[in-house]
């Protein structure tokens, strides 16, 4: 397996997009995000996104049945604005670029008027919508985002894929370089930590999955065949599926994206995105300090048994990040030759990009 | 049991708070709040309350272990203010009317700004949350409302108690009068459903419960003796975690009122909400007929085995509301008693005011 630096699978990636189509701007965009899931500890939304996004602008792709496709170079459409809100039109450009400029927009607008609300639709896989959340975060706001995405969760009593695995992330500075980042798929987990499983030949435990006829499944397979994840909270359902439904709404039915089941939805993320200043309730300082208490009592209170450490969200990725930061990032055999491979068919040598 | 209208205990509510010193506003405003929880299926939060306020009033109440007195005639104090935002002191007057004062504010800014966003210290027991985001839900808007509350959840990963329940409640209007309302403890249960099943001499099912040494529990009487409730998701309770320090930031935090395991905090809720107004997004009718067809699908797909009806959130409570608007409200025999003795104590006769 090999192991590479931040800096290397960046340029990797900057150069196969570059190659593919895209914009210096967009090249940038999308590859440090990529490298940023993979410092975060989420290689499911790192660098093994790279073969199937040059698919996405080559020929498409059809993760979902929707044949997806990105669109180098696209600009994204201001469609309704107000002081504190805007209506994206993504026009099918890279997610990761219009939905950080989504967050740019609510940013600047709390900044000015409080809170910004942007929702955006016709956009492609935003990747890890935590990132979008932490911008807000490091400009000392509070940061929400969410997305809907094609069709992969039950809704509670129900067998039938109606929703998708709907994230909800919310960032909330603290005192210290180690923000609250709260990044949470609203069904048990998020699908590629059922991919993670098949592809290591694993079953699931109880509880993720039911089959296509609604049969409880430990069997990854399943999903794969027309089964379905279920949301959060499993006999308390209720609770993960009302979750994915207010994303569903907000990034679906707010945007005109479409939710999920809906006939508007043609794939990609409806996104709903928006930021606090938390200066107009009390001053930042406070703030940070009652955040701050809050972790230490978390923190110092007594472990379960076999807890070594309470975690608070966010944590196992910024720790995951400073050691990747130190160690590199591993990518699989599997993921690098098929980057090799998709350079190759661009005409550019990945070795020599990670030179 | 006896069976009452939901006038009767409007009435009921009404004349007991106005002895016990409230202004018409007030009385009128918590009764009825507490029988449209009644009416909700809510009984936790219904006229059950009454007793408890009245002791607020007269003597203050240590439900967590800080004395919780309610201040009749208290007016509401607009702290910081700009055209989206507001901080609010309720200066420890009845809960109910605060958090609808502050959600009132909320609907007004939003309606001319686009988003309103309040935060509220100082606040006695708001009750059922739900109530506030659906104010918002009636003017065609999203509602979302949230609050802290005394020491009873442990963090993913600890024995302690360091956070409440921490309740979010959001609603979505649709294009019936059945609106989207998810209101939902970010624990396993809210308390209320420990307490009845303790009342009733049951068990709790696993997962629930730990007691105060950390040992699972299915005993309802280890909660009150210093055991914890757990967050939502059990196995991944780091979701309901991180979902309830959300609550605890926003409603203790960004308030003043304090985290609840905060120096600040002194009992009553911290409580946070916010309106969004739609037609900033998309017109109001596009909106709903999209909600509608999530709910058609959701509502439409194939049945799990062993359930009668897929219910969207809010169901339970709007079906409960019509079915006890037509054929009453039951309290128990015990509820009615504390009833009639709180009402005796303060020289007005119960029997009267239902009559």
């Amino acid at each position: 397996m090999p192991t590479f630096t931040a800096d290397q699978l960046k340029n990797l990636g900057f150069g196969i997009f570059k190659a593919a189509g895209a914009s210096d701007e967009e090249a940038e965009m999308v590859s440090q995000h990529l490298v940023n899931a993979n410092l975060a500890g989420h290689d499911s939304h790192g660098v093994i996104r790279i073969t199937a996004y040059v698919t996405m602008i080559k020929v498409g792709y059809k993760p979902y049945g929707y044949l997806c496709k990105i669109v180098p170079g696209s600009q994204i459409e201001i469609v309704r604005e107000t002081e504190t809100t805007a209506l994206i039109d993504g026009h099918w450009g890279f997610g990761q670029v219009i939905a950080a400029k989504a967050m740019e927009i609510a940013i600047e607008k709390a900044r000015k008027n409080g809170i910004g609300a942007v929702g955006v639709l016709h956009c492609n896989h935003i990747g890890r919508v935590g990132e979008y959340s932490m911008m807000a975060a490091e400009q000392g706001m509070i940061g929400i985002s969410m997305c809907n995405s094609g069709r992969l969760v039950a809704p509670f009593g129900s067998m039938d894929r109606i929703m998708s695995t709907n994230p909800i992330a919310v960032a909330i500075p603290s005192g210290s370089k180690r923000p609250f980042l709260l990044d949470m798929a609203t069904s048990v987990h998020a699908e590629g930590k059922v991919r993670v499983r098949r592809n290591r030949g694993e079953s699931l435990p109880d509880g993720w999955l039911i089959d296509k006829e609604g049969t409880p499944s430990n069997n990854p397979e399943d999903l794969y065949a027309g089964g379905a994840l279920l949301p959060l909270g499993r006999d308390i359902g209720y609770k993960g599926f009302g979750l994915a439904m207010i994303v569903d709404l907000l990034g679906g039915a707010l945007t005109g994206h479409g939710c999920t089941s809906g006939e508007e939805y043609v794939g990609g993320n409806g996104t709903f995105m928006m930021a606090i200043k938390i200066d107009n309730f009390v001053d930042q300082e406070k703030f940070r300090s009652r955040v701050d208490e809050l972790i230490r009592n978390v923190k110092n209170s007594r472990k379960a048994p076999d807890v070594e450490e309470i975690l608070i969200p966010g944590e196992p990725e910024i720790n995951s990040r400073e050691e990747r930061l130190a160690e590199g990032i591993f990518v699989s055999d599997k993921t690098w030759e098929d980057i090799k491979k998709t350079a190759k068919e661009l005409e550019v040598d990945a070795e020599k990009l990670i030179k």
